[in-house]
Order: structure tokens, then sequence, then C-alpha cells
């Protein structure tokens, strides 16, 4: 951990990513990264050498992980939050990891202002989960631009990750299950394929709550679901994979 | 079971279903059901008094136990094949169920030929889960139509049962999880809204074998997917939910 030059804001805390000996800086009141980004960066595949793209970074956990666990060799993370894309970047740099992990602040709607078109093997993104019905209270808080589809729906998602693919590129998404048609429509129509899917469920007799989709651009229909992720092997005590993702 | 005038064809056998004093006549060499079908008849839902349709029915297993599972009025079953329909046929008689069990013979293709649009609260469907890849060795024998899109697709089978249906109506399919992607977008372009899932794990550490989905004719998109279904506890023994659903 580089910290000669190591600035935290008020609110932030350093937490021990466990692996590689990462950091990452986090605030509870803004962004902390969750269960989902983490299975995401253990579903996620990135090739010796390649290049992943990390739609909606946010304090950019997901580029951080996937630098630690895959040999590839450029991480961009594109986060449209002045703020969090601020605390990813800082991460970036207390983890020594510049140049390996770029993170740029935008909009995942004008994503070839900042990427060529078919530039990535990989594009990974955790998004928003909830569609944004109106009433929301406080529709410019951090949390809720993170959580809700307030500033990209799936479709932009969807979109740009096509767009940035390399044909044949896999796009991974963690999500809700209670969206999972929506998000098969909006994969098909944004030309993406899905090839395999994963149902993570919290414990063994309950429903899903969240679920991993791997889809590649183009290619055949005919795909796979893996066996069940299952969380808690009773309360408070993980799964070994879950474990093991963990990299405890 | 009335034996009266039950007549038995060469290679056809007599099987217990276990409920409400039902058997049914099934031939090893062309068709018997196996447990994606009994499984689809628990997880399909027939009002008091609906009626429900079963659209490609093989020896007319799945009406015949929807007809014992619930409080449906009038159960029927389309097949396309002479000697299944001619088989399902006669469980009906030996089950005493004339008349609330109907079995047409007739093609998926041509539904509206037997049965008035928009008629059905319920329809179901187990139908072949194999693309029909060209050089099968026989493709007119039985078990290879039941198994294979020879006679009749996904879509064609989808397009049936958004037709038969009443707005509002629920269609029930088991499939392959291989297939998934392609089944939601067939009930999309058939006017059907996924609304449940649940996937089928031959063990809890497995990849799924089977699906069970429920849609509705229209609706809003939004989904639930339910708990795994496991069948073996471990080899040779089923977990108690199966053992549920069997009715023991």
């Amino acid at each position: 951990m580089k910290t000669d030059k190591l600035e935290l804001k008020a609110g932030e805390r350093i937490d021990d990513l466990q692996r590689n000996g990462l950091y990452i800086i986090q605030d509870p009141k803004r962004f902390c990264f969750g269960m989902d980004a983490v299975l995401l960066s253990g579903y996620a595949q990135v090739k010796k050498g390649g290049r992943a793209l990390d739609l909606g970074c946010g304090n950019g956990i997901i580029p951080i992980l996937l630098s630690a666990k895959t040999e590839g060799k450029y991480f961009a993370g594109l986060e449209i939050q002045h703020d969090s894309a601020d605390m990813a970047r800082r991460s970036v740099e207390m983890d020594d990891l510049t140049g390996r992990v770029e993170i740029i602040e935008g909009d995942i709607k004008n994503v070839r202002e900042y990427f060529n078109p078919a530039s990535f093997d990989t594009v990974t993104s955790n998004p928003p989960y909830m569609i944004n019905r109106h009433g929301l209270k406080n529709p410019g808080d951090a949390k809720a631009i993170a959580r809700h589809e307030i500033l990209c729906t799936l479709d932009d998602v969807t979109r740009a990750a096509a767009d940035m693919l390399i044909p044949g590129g896999h796009f991974y998404m963690v999500h809700r299950p209670s969206r999972l048609e929506e998000i098969i429509l909006s994969l098909k129509a944004a030309g993406l394929t899905l090839k395999r899917m994963r149902m993570v469920y919290p414990y063994a007799d309950r429903e899903p709550n969240m679920v991993l989709l791997d889809s590649t651009r183009g290619g055949n229909s005919g795909m796979r679901v893996d066996s069940p992720l299952v969380i808690y092997k009773e309360q408070g005590v993980y799964t070994d994979e879950v474990y093991e993702v963990y990299g405890y």
C-alpha cells in the first residue's frame, strides 16, 4: 500500500481486500461494494493480456479485483459520479495499479467518447438493479444513483457493452433474478447472446437474490446454466465456495 | 380402474400413478412419461372450474394427473401421434375420466381447428427438447418425434399456447435450461410474459437439467425465480419435495 500521497476525505475509510495486499477506499454514505461485485469478479474471465472494461465502476472494486484475479493487461472503469470516480482513482494509486487500472469519469451512454468501439475482450457491469419509479426521495443521492436506473437504464448498459466488445468478447453482469426476462431481451436487442448463467441463492432452500450472466457479442443460441451458488451454509457462515471467491 | 373394456396392445403395460387410484397405459418402445411431466403437473395451477389444455400430451399423463391434482373442470390433451393419442384415450376410459379429460388427435400448428382461441385458463406443455438437427436415424420413430423438434418447433408451441389462452391465462412449460434464452425470446414473440421460473437440479451441486416456466398471456415484465428444486438427496434417494410431488 502506497500511503505517501494518500488523502482520505471526511467519511471515507480504507478496507483490506484480503488479496494481493490490495486495499480500497469506501464511504458508507456514498458507495461500499457488496457481495454482488465480489461474485461478479469471480465469475468474469479476462484472458492473459486481455483488456477489460467495467461499466459503472463505483469505487473501482471490480477493475481492482480483476487486476488481482486475472492476467489481463489493462482494466478500465467508467463511472459517472465524480466523487466515486475520485475515490476509485485514489484507490488505484494507493494500490500501485496506475497504468494497469484506469478510472474514467463519464457517462455510459457516451462510452464512445472515451474508448474505441470493439476494443475490449471483456466487459463487466454491476449496474443499478431497480427501475426508476418516480417518487424517489433523493434522486440525486449517490446511493440512489448506484441502485436505481436514474442516470442509465439496463438497455444503456447492454448497448454500451456490445459496442465496446470485440466480436466473440464476453459481457459479464450481475443483476436481480426478478429482471431476468428483461435482461435476456435487452441483451438480445443489443446483439449479445446469453451463454451462461448462474443463480445465486442466499440459502439452499430460498429464492435466488442475484443472477450472474455471461453473454457474448454475436454467437449462436444454446447456453449453460451453472450449478447453484449458495451463499450461507447456516446463518452467518458462508459456504466453502463463497470463502474461496473472497480468497480467505 | 374400469377394466371391462380394457384392451392392451402388444408391448403396452399398465402403471399405477399412486394418486386417486389412477393408472396409465405406457409402451416403453413408444412413450413413457418422465419426471419432467410429473414435475410440470406439480408446478402448473388450474383454477377451480377452469379449463386446461396440454399441447403434445403423449400418453395423456399431464391431463390425467392435473385432473387428480386440481379442481379444474375440463382437461384437453392434443397429440399428433395416432398410437400415443389412442393409448391416452384408453387410459382416460380406464380411469373413468371420460368427459372431464378429452384427448384430441391433431397438430399443434392447427390448434384452432380443434379448439376456440382464448378458450383455456391454463395451457401446459412438455414439448420436444431437442432441435431437429438433420441426420436423425429414424425421424419417423415415435420416440424421436416426442424428443426432437420434428413435427413442431418451440415457436409452434408458444404460439399455440398464446392463441388458446384467455388474457392473463397461464402457460406452464418444462424444458431444458440450455434453451432458456430461446424460450424467453419465443414466449415474448408469442405475446407471453415470463412470470415465474424454477431450476431443477439433479443434485444440490450440479447443473440443472430441467427448468419449469410459468408465463402469462400479456402482463408486465417482472418475475420471480423460485427456490431450487433438487431431485436427489443422495444416489437413489429423492428429496422430500420430490416424494411430495409424486404423492407418496
